[in-house]
């Protein structure tokens, strides 16, 4: 952080408060986008003014020093600087950044750093005698409005920030196994695993900031995902720690011994408990990644030969297809974005990845490619998909210097079977471009497939416009009627970034009044006192 | 059934009352069998009598005209005799048929078959009204007493048998899914499909008789799991009616949107809500299967193998692992029990399959065939492997034959990691053995691996010993050490049998309080009357 950041008690989150990633990693706009955007958006370019860290006006801090005086005897430092609030008042949505250029913001009323279980097995019951509310804190990169701070009618609210459950518990060579302090970041994780030649293979776009705890309460899904499975395929076990006591779920790799409560813990956000070590299978390091990428005429045929990999199983690490629109401007290598291409000039551009044993990945490799051949699909070899690989982290740099000149840039994901997904698609991008249209802005809709499984897949659409005099307004409308295509095109609301504030009003049309009962039925055994972030999930 | 069995109103389920299967089915025991059961465990091979049907003394049925009209208004046939109690009033566990050969037995007060999710609503309702407990019906296959006519202290007990929910709702070819009634068994789910070129893949021992919504409600796991997945890996679907309304999941593959619900009714045993509806991933009929057995030194070489097979995935559709002493009495192949087979004197047989099309089946074969050789083993070819699926569904009507001549004979299975497999295999045999032994019979103590998974993988016991005069005991006695010996030993109490009112001691250690206290309030959410199941799953 530089010098006009206040001050502070806790070590900091890595990222920035007020955008994403590291300021040593913030990037500029290259003059081809410039170009593009002034072309199709009408932007000047201009930055736009923001304010800074020491010229936000944070609401002031609700705790008492008998709160204070009581925290401190379960756990130490109690940080009610404006510095330590301010970066954990938020995530990291657009609807976020554009809350961060604002000159009054809410925030956390504290924020404690707990080092044990027992503690925060304390500070929860503490908390709920109190009627203070809890809101988790692991990498702060929420897309969802998961860290908003509110109090749900409680006298306050206390950010709980993870970052001392930061070690490798325990690892299991033969079982493939490992045990997670749910603060890991996904870097360290691959960092410590890397030590005893294992790999998690979980890279989802946040991979560089999120944690292991923050993978399992919202349900992560990374990019190879097609190989490694989704995080809640790679959780064996979880510690999570109630108001109420403490749970210990896992130990068989598979059990009939009733419903599978990992399952109600994973996505839970928060409200039902703290997750504070997460127990993953993880995989030998791979010697050997391929690369291929293919060309298809068009969306829908590249749509269709992603289905059959999918189906005929055993097949890539990573899939994805980009669609013309997408394919168009080259967002699969942020670097290239608006540049030319001869090799694919109109169509839909795919990636595929392969790892593991020479003769596994090649096995799998062959298999793919006799798919995608058949299916009308050109192989573009190796290059383009090792430039999507390297750029694969960047694209929510580009987003912080889109909306510094003006332009909105968000992305949501959705996931529907695979019979529904072209009706979807072109639902859920009328809604985005009539509501960005009717906001004054030309909207450029872009959308892939993120993820694939044997029934289905993943939508992941990106939307480009230009911001009104309202962002904040403006982009809520637009998700709102989005949202509502969703839920009408029969597709899920998150496919891999969770409920949080956002999609709360949308949570009822997905499980039902049934459903909605049961959360509220374990919600209240396990937190009576609704302490636990409030406002998110559970309607 | 026989002209000497009770009368009945409702069809009744395929399979007799007393014993596993059909009546044309069942088997008598093979010479080699009678003569390795005579110097083992010293039985003469006579025949134990047993009571006939029709000298069973049910209890009487406590419903009231008044409450079979309530019913009959809602459902139609309410059937009260004999033959329609009877053949519900327990599962297929050895202790269910133990109890069938007593003179007087519990049965369900009435037997329903409703034919509409909005029938079982309006049972359920009126049930709850009248504290009239439940017990759905399926296959009627449950080993851990999960058909108990337990009334939970309410007046009475209502058999729901969903032999009604028999068909194939819709198939969506694209997606390669398919929504089935919850009373389809087994081959007619895969007659269905095949009209159609897909298969479900699913294929327990119980396949013949059980039925999809019973795979759902007990988390059950087939022989082909290893290719196929779990049950509960397939379903992405679920139509719960529970006492307080019916609830709809699934539709999207996958979804970040808070917990799976989903896996909250995957084992819920009929306690929750009565499922009637299951959503279900198919796969395109495989052209090809191909077979291969392999011969390892010792089952500890040969676990490593199949350790190694499951950590590189893409691996075999079936893949199994006989113990020394299970692959000596060759049970891999009922057939053959106690035959000479030269190829195999000494040693562990481990059997793999490979389904799909030509050049899948093979690659797999291949990747999977240079793991098992590296790891020591060597390869028996296929006829081994087509042995044991023609087999592969016999073993529960040997139980049948061995029962009849004093012998008891039955299964348990567990899973852990791979690194605790041989510890937890060492404990629960020594638990079997000492038991049994204190009984007064030598015990004859078998093992397999019959499904793998990268962390680790179950353990299948077979456990054959001489009953003595009081058997119920006896065999509770013995089940209750091994039980204990599993939870102390770090396996789950279940891998793929449920819980049921067998396991239900047991359910506190596998989740802990606070686990318990949100099946509980799950429980109380849903079904608040407690009419659901009595008895079972929850503590």
């Amino acid at each position: 952080m530089t010098a006009d950041y206040p001050q502070h008690e806790l070590p900091l989150p890595p990222m920035q408060w007020n955008a994403w990633g590291t300021t040593a990693a913030a990037t500029t706009l290259p003059q081809p986008v410039k170009d593009l955007l002034g072309q199709v958006l009408g932007v000047s370019g201009e930055q736009i003014a923001a304010p800074a860290a020491t010229q936000v006006r944070l609401s002031p801090s609700r705790l008492r020093a008998s709160d204070i005086a009581a925290l401190e005897a379960i756990v130490g430092t109690v940080a009610t600087g404006d510095g330590d609030r301010l970066i954990r008042a938020g995530g990291k949505s657009t609807l976020d950044l554009l809350r961060r250029r604002q000159s009054h913001q809410d925030a956390p009323d504290a924020v404690v750093a707990p080092a044990t279980s027992g503690q925060i097995a304390d500070l929860l019951r503490w908390c709920a005698d109190q009627s203070i509310a809890v809101v988790p804190f692991g990498g702060g990169t929420s897309v969802v409005g998961g860290l908003d701070p509110d109090a749900g009618g409680l006298r306050g609210v206390l950010s709980v920030d993870l970052r001392n459950f930061d070690q490798l518990v325990s690892i299991d060579p033969v079982s493939a196994q490992a045990t997670f302090g749910a603060g890991v970041t996904g870097p360290r994780a691959e960092e410590l695993l890397g030590a005893h030649g294992f790999s998690l293979g979980h890279f989802p776009q946040s991979f560089q900031f999120a944690t292991i705890g923050g993978f399992a309460a919202t349900r992560s899904s990374g990019q190879a995902s097609a190989g490694y499975g989704r995080f809640d395929d790679m959780v064996t076990g979880l510690r999570v720690v109630t108001p109420t006591g403490i749970l210990d779920l896992g130990g068989a790799p598979k059990t009939a011994a009733g419903p599978d409560l990992r399952q109600l813990f994973l996505g839970s956000e928060g409200t039902f408990g703290i997750i504070t070590e997460v127990t993953v299978r993880v995989r030998a390091a791979a010697p050997v990644t391929l690369h291929e990428a293919w060309h298809f005429p068009d969306f829908a045929t590249g749509a269709t030969a992603l289905r059959a990999v999918a189906q005929q199983g055993g097949g890539p690490t990573v899939m994805r297809l980009s669609d013309e629109a997408e394919t168009g401007v080259n967002l699969a290598s942020p670097g290239k974005i608006g540049a030319t291409d001869d090799s694919v000039s109109g169509g839909a551009l795919a990636i595929t990845t392969f790892e593991g044993t020479g003769a596994v990945a090649q096995a799998r490799q062959e298999l793919t490619a006799a798919v995608m051949r058949d299916s009308g699909g050109r192989s573009l070899g190796a290059p383009r998909g090792q430039a999507w690989e390297h750029g694969r982290f960047d694209a929510p740099y580009l987003r912080d210097a889109l909306l510094a000149i003006g332009v909105g840039c968000e992305t949501l994901e959705t996931a529907t079977t695979w019979s529904n997904l072209s009706a979807l698609k072109a639902a859920v991008t009328t809604a985005l471009t009539d509501a960005i249209e009717t906001s004054g802005s030309p909207a450029l809709v872009l959308c892939h497939i993120s993820h694939t499984y044997p029934t289905g897949a993943s939508l992941y659409f990106t939307v480009v416009y230009k911001c009104d005099s309202n962002p904040i307004t403006q982009w809520q409308t637009a998700k709102a009627a989005a949202s509502e295509a969703l839920v009408a095109g029969g597709g899920t609301i998150t496919h891999h970034h969770a409920v949080g504030a956002d999609h709360r009003p949308w949570v009822d049309a997905e499980i039902g009044d049934v459903g909605v009962r049961i959360l509220r039925a374990v919600k209240d055994a396990l937190d009576p006192a609704g302490i636990l972030n409030p406002g998110k999930l559970i309607p």
